[in-house]
């Protein structure tokens, strides 16, 4: 018998407790770009890390507590695990099939805002911790998390708890927040996530509504916002601010050689999405660069006027748009802050406002670094092959983590999840099987 | 003694017990745009029109009904009322000082959505025939009225009332739906309107909202509408789709001359809507010229993606667009509904889906004709100086009257009615003495 076969078991004789655990979890809409119930999902996060066993710390910021915990058990090697328990927004919400805040089990699937993004990998996390606590199976590691509130929204408080907790950070390995099956059912594993600076602007030209008819003499908010947009992009997708691209690094030989060996089933996501082709007509090599290597500038969401049934006739005082800017290594966020000023600006929108949101930069974990095998060959163990990505096209806070510990990101999820959409769920059989996969890290490092 | 006297008397007896009826016909929300409470509205119209001693009949059409009412005295003139009884949908509601269907008085003004626009004059009118009816005084005039129920969303099923019943649009003289006092305080009459298309524009890409990280690579259906809508019009403000402006007609000689004495208050105007310049920096005669006589293609409603509070970032499926043309006489809402078409075809977005929601032509009564004089000297009696305008920037659907009755718009509103938009109200003052000048119009034109 294997010494981790009682882990195991305790973990599928429990699962459907544990399942509980992250439905009670779900039920919290911690929305953090809304504010919503932050300290008391921290709170609970904490519950849960110390009933597995894990000596817990709330770290107050100037926005949402950060949760760490620790099990030192004198081991060589240390693993960390990086969460959050935020979630997005559940908006639009009459495209749920169920209530995203009472999650529910439909097909094997487990529907709920924050299932796959990140709730359920932070249960999962924590259940397997519990899981060698209660059959009391000796841990070849010592066992480090931190569980953030605002990643939802950029992190822009976890500088503040990183530069205090520097030496916390240490650690040789660390499994970030998500991950999961790609569309053909291979598992992946993300090792970089490119950076985000998102923005809103704003155009504000008369002080009140006006009836529609006075659009002969006044100014169009709305339109001068539709002007300064179209001058930002053109219809060939170039971002047209000045230097935007200048600072963006190219990938390496290595990544190059990475991503030349994946299959990026592109007839399976058309499909899947009902388009007819990608942006641009991108395919092949082209469209693989531009996924794991291409900035963004993408409207989130447009608002002007009058949205209801019908037809009204007002020329409205305002407008705003959401952007979010995914920004590639190199990039920086401040510094696109400025470009984006001055391209207004020259443009002669000195009209419009912007409002930075979020920013940071993107960053990588090597592909050769010994870790990211010991989680491959983990992963071989539950779920055969693993596609190694060089960096995902998301972003999260890697680079606050990079100097002290390389991350590389799995989950729970699959390509169904529709994480930040409606909807959002796991299979809940993966759920298990990924905690299986982190006994397997765990018995790997520990041999590391 | 004059005639009316006794007339005059009673609607200022009265006027207490007018205004609650005025409320009472305001507390039903009839927002055409969203089909609600039509029937009762009109019902409603009906029996206050039918106390007032008139006889009533209610139209059924495809849409909402037309109420009509006649008082047949078997003079030599007839003067016929055109007005509505649906309103402008009240959002946005946060900007309301207090509950648009809950009228309520506040410094001599009663506010609520379609006291100005137009339940206001449809009460006040009504109220003028029952005064003569009350006081058993001789109308020197045979009565008509229209009032339909779907003026703000383009009088979509007028034409077929119109076509129906052309015998009872015959009348020596029409008043219009609105008017009343400019930002100077002087009474302003409108001889005309311009016509209207309005359309919705939408674009849908992707079969669901998405993630934002892979805007990389996936088309956006916001991004796309940007485009299409600077290709509509460029940053000086000009009309770019093919012949938008082939068929407007130019002003005459008499309306350039009519339009030469007046005054347009710039400084004014601009100071009550807090803005440094009008569009394009217009004054002077350009000013009023774009006043008068320019087609618009003006952005009602903007929406796409996530509007909430803080950061979502999604890629979001659909985008979608209110757009309303204002068009010039001569110009045909078909004509540019097919130019539109083309445009956007040429340009490449034949994934711009348009939706025709309503649209007819403009209309002008000429400034010259006798029926103009006689409201000008009935105002006089009143309210002094009426500054004529050959054409208000607004629509409406004169151009069914056109050739049975010559049609001048007065009314009791003022340059701080809000119409169409939020704490819509009227000055109670004018609305009083608004009457009182319908009394000498009938007067007036009994002696014509």
């Amino acid at each position: 018998m294997h010494v981790y076969d009682a882990v195991i078991e305790f973990i599928d004789d429990t699962i459907e407790r544990s399942i509980d655990s992250l439905k009670e979890l779900c039920r919290i809409p911690t929305v953090a770009a809304k504010g919503q119930g932050l300290e008391e999902t921290a709170e609970l996060v904490s519950k849960m890390l110390q009933e597995a066993g894990l000596k817990t710390q709330i770290h107050e910021t100037s926005g949402a507590p950060v949760v760490t915990a620790i099990l030192d058990v004198g081991a060589k090697r240390t693993l960390m695990f990086y969460d959050h328990y935020d979630v997005q927004p559940a908006e639009p919400l009459d495209l749920w099939d169920s209530e995203p805040f009472e999650p529910e089990i439909r097909d094997g699937r487990l529907y709920g805002r924050g299932v796959a993004d990140n709730k359920g990998d932070t249960v999962s996390r924590i259940w397997l911790i519990k899981a060698f606590t209660e059959t009391k199976t000796d841990l070849l590691v010592n066992i480090k998390f931190v569980v953030e509130g605002e990643e939802e929204i950029g992190s822009p408080h976890l500088p503040e708890f990183t530069k205090k907790n520097a030496e916390f950070l240490k650690a040789d390995g660390g499994i970030w927040e998500f991950g999961g099956a790609g569309i053909d059912g291979v598992q992946e594993a993300w090792l970089g996530l490119k950076g985000v600076f998102f923005v809103e602007l704003e155009v504000e030209r008369l002080n009140k509504d006006v009836h529609s008819s006075t659009a002969c003499i006044l100014p169009s908010a709305a339109y001068r916002l539709v002007w300064a947009l179209a001058s930002l992009k053109d219809e060939n997708n170039k971002i047209l601010i000045d230097g935007f691209y200048d600072d963006a690094k190219t990938l390496s030989v290595v990544e190059l050689e990475a991503i030349e060996k994946i299959d990026m089933h592109e007839t399976m996501w058309r499909t899947e999405l009902g388009i007819d082709e990608y942006l641009m007509g991108l395919s092949g090599d082209a469209l693989k660069e531009a996924y794991y290597n291409a900035p963004t500038c993408n409207i989130c969401g447009l608002t002007s006027g009058y949205q209801g049934k019908g037809s009204m006739t007002v020329l409205p005082a305002k407008a705003s748009v959401k952007i979010d800017f995914r920004l590639v290594e190199d990039m920086n966020p401040n510094d696109i802050h400025r470009k984006l000023r001055l391209h207004l600006d020259r443009h002669g929108f000195t009209d419009v406002k912007i409002t930075y949101s979020e920013g940071y930069p993107a960053a990588k974990t090597p592909v050769d670094h010994p870790f990211v095998k010991i989680v491959a060959k983990a992963n071989q163990r539950v779920f055969g092959n693993l596609r190694i990505q060089v960096t995902s096209p998301g972003s999260g806070p890697l680079y606050l983590f990079k100097e002290h510990v390389p991350m590389v990101s799995i989950g729970c999820g699959d390509s169904k999840s529709s994480v930040h959409s409606p909807n959002e769920s796991i299979i809940l059989e993966n759920y298990r099987k990924s905690i299986h996969r982190l006994v397997y890290v765990i018995d790997e490092m520990g041999h590391w």
